[in-house]
Parts: structure tokens; C-alpha cells; sequence
């Protein structure tokens, strides 16, 4: 687990030190909309036990704009349910999750009370009791007492594993992640991974989670049934071409280089209804393929989409660079990186491919 | 709540900025812990819940030594008594709350993984899964689900009040607490307000905890029937005429020192009584007071108690007092506080009163 440990507690994916990146998962909470509504409609419904209490989760909650968004939109859904159905209000209980680097002081003191001004605004004086906790451990183990939870909601985790797969420094050298010169046992070795981590976290969940309660998880992943397929790692291939013109320069040593890797991995659709069929205490009810253009990555005000794009990858990336090659390389390696990405946007038609699954706790 | 928020959030008599505060707390907690066994094997006999999952919050954890130490002494016991009666382990979640700005960050980075490896260690593989959870929030509304709780621990944290009550600032203007020359309408308006704060909290709890769930509360109070009693109130009129010492040598504007009143009330047992009895949820199974001199509050390096003292008292009051005069008093106001205990430690026995209640919640 040590990796993404490191990788969260000094500001992941799921962090928010940067714009861009809540941008980006606030674009895709929005995308993924309909989805939760439907997922939460349906538990409303089958779920007894909301008469009383209701139980969210939210995994890799991170410490930005995100963190209570989707809470906040699923209260005023069963608000708006219980109304229409005439039926009391349950008691809310939000758990925030996220690895134990996360800054929950900041959750606490500055997010929670905005999160409630805007609750009472919205719900008046009717509003039920709203408990908000901070769970702090990795979603790679159990996090919640069994039958406890209603709804889990993950954006933008999921696809980081708990580890770099063991025998990827060895057989992928020349490639950071997944790349067009990894060869198969580097790619197994990342999928194998995968289904490991997925699996275990099913199996948590399949525990936590109440019978006809759902989980609406987004992951960073792709299309093709090919896990080598440009639209995942492009994006990662260009940091190691910066990576590599730093090596020709000497700024970086070329064996320091060839032991870096990403503890990524972006399955697609097909990928991870096996894994939900195979650890099958779940039942899928959606599973979408969307994409965001790299282009929209930024909020369009610096005028230079490949900027907006290498401050994004930066945000997810640098913990993980400075872990590995120090600090001193950051801000040469970004402009490197820019420079690349200016070229190559102005070519082609680059997209992030996110992976919804939805699913319902069978029994 | 406004006041009890500030002085938390920079670190009140809960925090633990200061070793020898905590040291207190440690003490306390080690002089309570017969009352805190006899009250789980008690709550552990009578729950049914027990056989699945056993809550315990933890009110004013702070972020120090003492944050955890009562839930890892209650895991302990659970552990035991679940294995002389042949039962197995329930699954356990400890509720820390404390105000929104306590340093949950430091407790979720440092002191949780140190309590998972103790307790792995005493429990080896046998232990049950435990989830720590942090708790942002004033104890003075509802904090936790409804039914949900088994057992809730507090320890020197339900003499702050909501608020300076009102009137206090016009009546006791001689005094920064009840004090000899408080007025009889400053005594009760602080007395009401204890009332009221003390009401709404057994007010919450009884709809969080469960029947036959237990809560042990160590309160600072009095063993005297009289509020003004020297007991409770010297410590603090020691502290006024340190602030009386600045006001004439210029440094502190009279206006000013009159308008400063700490928001604490130091209870005796039969108020804790009356009030639990008129809240009437709860059967009190112990009432005690106990003592611990103000020289055994430091652990007795500095060679000085009347220093150790000091740098006790400033933990707790030093908030409050930078809020209303500024930062620039504060050392000289302590030294000399400190010489005006050196002086009054070396002539009279001077002692601190613990009130420590055992409830029951009925039904």
C-alpha cells in the first residue's frame, strides 16, 4: 500500500492543490449525474432501513470543492423523495474517506460549515440531522462497520492501485506506465494488480455495504480491450518522453529513470464487469464509457489548453516525481512536458476515457 | 457556542499544546479507570448490540497522548470479558469528537498508526476490526446517529460552556471567574448556564445512546455546595491579580480586564445530579469527586511546581486571554502568575476537584 499512501498523503488524483483537477472531477461528477440519481432512486426504494438512517460514503474524498458535492446533490435527492413519497426524513450520516495525509483539518474547518450553510438554505428548518465523519485508511481494506452503508460513491480513485505491480521495474524500462514498448509481463503484471486491488475492495465494500444498497464508482480507464491503447497511456508517454530528454541532458539519471513507475491502471468496461462478476456479492445496473477531451482539462483561462493540461498531470503526478527523482527537476521537467503536449494537441484529438460502473448489493 | 469554538480551536483545557495539561488529563483518566471498567463489563452484560459492533465516542478527544488512551483501555477489557464468556469479538468503532478546529490531521498521521500497532501487538491476530472515525462538532448538539452509541467517555471538558452566560459582564467585573466578590446574580447566571448547556448535552446523548449504553463524564468542579467556593475559584482569582498587577502598572486597561470572564463552571456533585435527574434519560450508577493537588500537576522535572502550574493554566487560558487582550501580555502576565503561586503553593494545600459521574441510559 506504501505507494499510493505516499502518492495521497502528499496530493494525488483524488487531491485538490490544483484547479484544474477539481475542475475536472467536478465535469465528470456532473456527467456522471443521472447515473447517481438513478442509483440513489433505486436504494431509496429497496432500502427499509432509510426510514431511520442514511448512509453515505465517500471514497478519496480529497479536501477540495468535490469533497461534499456529491453528498450534498444525494440529500437533496432523498429530500425531494421523502416529500414525494410522504415519509419522514432519515437521520444523515456522510463519511468522508480518504488516506491519512488527507487534510481533513481543512475538510472540517472550512468546507463543513459552508456544506451546511448551503444545507439549511436549501432544505429550510426541515432539514434532518446531517452527521459529517472523517474516516481516514485506504478503500484497500475495511473501513466501515458490516451493514452499515447505503451508498458508496468513488470518483477518480479507483484506478490507483495499491502498489507499483512487483516485477514491472524490472520488465518495463522503458516505459512509466503502460506504453507501446511494454512488454507482456509488464501489462499482466498491471492488470493482475488490478483485479487483485478491485477484488479486495469489492469484498470490503460487499461487507459494509447493506443488501440493495449501491455503489456509483468512476475510474479512469478506456475503451479498448487493449490495455497498450493510446487513449489511456498517451497521456503518460509524453511525460516519459520529457523524462527521457531529461536523461539525454544528464539531468536525470537514465537507471533512475527505468525503475519509475505509475501505480496506475485504467481497465476498461469489460475489465471490471469480470472483476464485479467474478468477486459477485454485486449486480452491475450501469456500466458507461464517457470521455473529456485533454482540452478541457483547464478552465480556459490561461488561453493555453496544453498549460491547463500539464498543471493538471502535475497535480497528479508530482508527489510521485518528487518521491522518486527529487524536487529539483519539477519545474524543467513541466515546461519540457508542456512543450510536448503543445505540439502533439495541435495534432490530434486527445481524450481521457472515464469508466462508470453502478451496482447493487445482491441479497 | 461562539466562545467555547474559539477557545478550542487554539487549543483549550482539552488540547494538549502543553505536556503537563496532558499529564493531568493521564492522571485523571488513571484515577477514573475503575469507575470506566466497571461501567463497560456493566454496558457489555446488558447490550444485546454488543454481539455485532460496539461504539464508543470519545467527547473532547483534543490530539495528544490522551486522545485514544480510554478507547484502548476499553478494547482491552471488551477483549477480555468477550473471551471469558466465550463470545466473539464485535466489531468496534471509536467516535472521536472534538471541535472543528482540533488538529484531527495530527491524530489520523501520528497517533492512529502507533494505536493500530499496540493494538495489534496486545491483540496479536485475534483483534477485531476497529474503525477510528473523526468527529467534528460541538458536544452541545447532536453529533452521532440515533440508537448508535454503547459507551461515550468525556474527561475534562463539560466545564466549558457554550458561552460567557449573559449579564455575567456587567456584574462581575471584579472577578475573571466567581470569585469572592462575585455578586449573587453573576453566581447564578453562571450556574443557569451550566444548567442549560448541561441539560441540552444529556438532552443528545440520550437519543444517540442506547439503552443500557453508558457514558463516564469527569468534570473539574467542587466538592462544596458553594460555587464561590476557594476550590474551584482560586486558581483563577490568582490569575486576576496577576491581570490586576498589569492593569496598574499600565499595561492592561481596567475596561478591558472587566470585561474578560472565562466560560467554564467548576460544578459540585449534587448539581450534576439535579441535572441529571431532571433530564431524567439517564440513572447515575456512580457520583464521586476526587482530588489532585495543584503541585501534582507537572511531571515534576522543572524542580518548580508553582512553575509547572503556570504552564498548566496557560495551556488551558491562554487562547481566551490573547483573544481579549492581545499577544503582547502574555509572558509577563505568566511570570507573574507564577511568582503569585510560588508564593500562595509554599503557604497553603492547593488542590483541584474532579467530579466524575457513571450513567446509565435507561430504557
Amino acid at each position: 500500500m506504501e505507494v499510493v499512501q505516499v502518492l495521497r498523503m502528499n496530493g494525488g488524483l483524488g487531491d485538490t492543490s490544483y484547479a484544474t483537477n477539481s475542475l475536472v472531477q467536478r465535469k465528470v461528477i456532473s456527467m456522471t449525474k443521472p447515473i447517481t440519481e438513478e442509483a440513489i432512486t433505486q436504494v431509496y426504494r429497496s432500502v427499509d432501513a432509510i426510514a431511520n438512517r442514511f448512509c453515505i460514503a465517500e471514497l478519496g474524498c480529497s479536501s477540495g470543492p468535490n469533497t461534499l458535492a456529491v453528498a450534498a446533490e444525494l440529500l437533496s435527492i432523498v429530500h425531494q423523495l421523502s416529500r414525494s413519497h410522504g415519509r419522514q426524513l432519515p437521520e444523515f450520516q456522510i463519511l468522508l474517506n480518504d488516506l491519512p495525509g488527507n487534510d481533513f483539518n481543512s475538510i472540517f474547518h472550512s468546507l463543513l460549515p459552508q456544506f451546511r450553510a448551503e444545507l439549511s438554505q436549501q432544505m429550510g428548518s426541515k432539514s434532518a440531522p446531517c452527521f459529517v465523519y472523517g474516516v481516514p485508511g485506504s478503500f484497500y481494506g475495511r473501513l466501515f462497520a458490516a451493514n452499515s452503508l447505503h451508498f458508496v460513491h468513488s470518483s477518480y480513485s479507483l484506478m490507483w492501485l495499491s502498489e507499483v505491480p512487483e516485477g514491472v521495474e524490472k520488465w518495463n524500462k522503458e516505459e512509466i506506465y503502460i506504453g507501446s514498448r511494454s512488454p507482456a509481463p509488464a501489462i499482466n503484471a498491471y492488470y493482475n494488480q488490478f483485479r487483485q486491488d478491485f477484488h479486495t475492495f469489492l469484498k470490503c465494500r460487499s461487507e459494509e455495504v447493506v443488501g440493495g444498497g449501491a455503489m456509483v464508482l468512476t475510474i479512469l480507464g478506456r475503451k479498448s480491450d487493449n490495455a497498450a491503447s493510446k487513449e489511456c497511456c498517451y497521456i503518460w508517454e509524453l511525460l516519459a518522453l520529457s523524462l527521457k530528454e531529461m536523461v539525454s541532458e544528464g539531468a536525470i539519471d537514465e537507471e533512475k529513470l527505468h525503475s519509475f513507475n505509475i501505480p496506475q491502471y485504467t481497465p476498461s468496461p469489460a475489465e471490471v464487469k469480470r472483476s464485479v462478476e467474478e468477486e459477485a456479492s454485486f449486480a452491475i445496473s450501469r456500466l458507461e464509457a464517457t470521455e473529456i477531451r485533454w482540452a478541457d482539462c483547464g478552465c480556459g483561462d490561461s488561453g493555453y489548453e496544453s498549460y491547463d493540461v500539464a498543471k493538471c498531470m502535475r497535480s497528479v503526478a508530482e508527489p510521485l516525481l518528487v518521491e522518486h527523482f527529487g524536487e529539483s527537476i519539477i519545474d524543467e521537467l513541466f515546461v519540457k512536458y508542456q512543450r510536448i503536449l503543445t505540439d502533439r494537441m495541435s495534432k490530434e484529438e486527445t481524450k481521457f476515457v472515464n469508466v462508470t460502473v453502478s451496482l447493487i448489493r445482491r441479497g
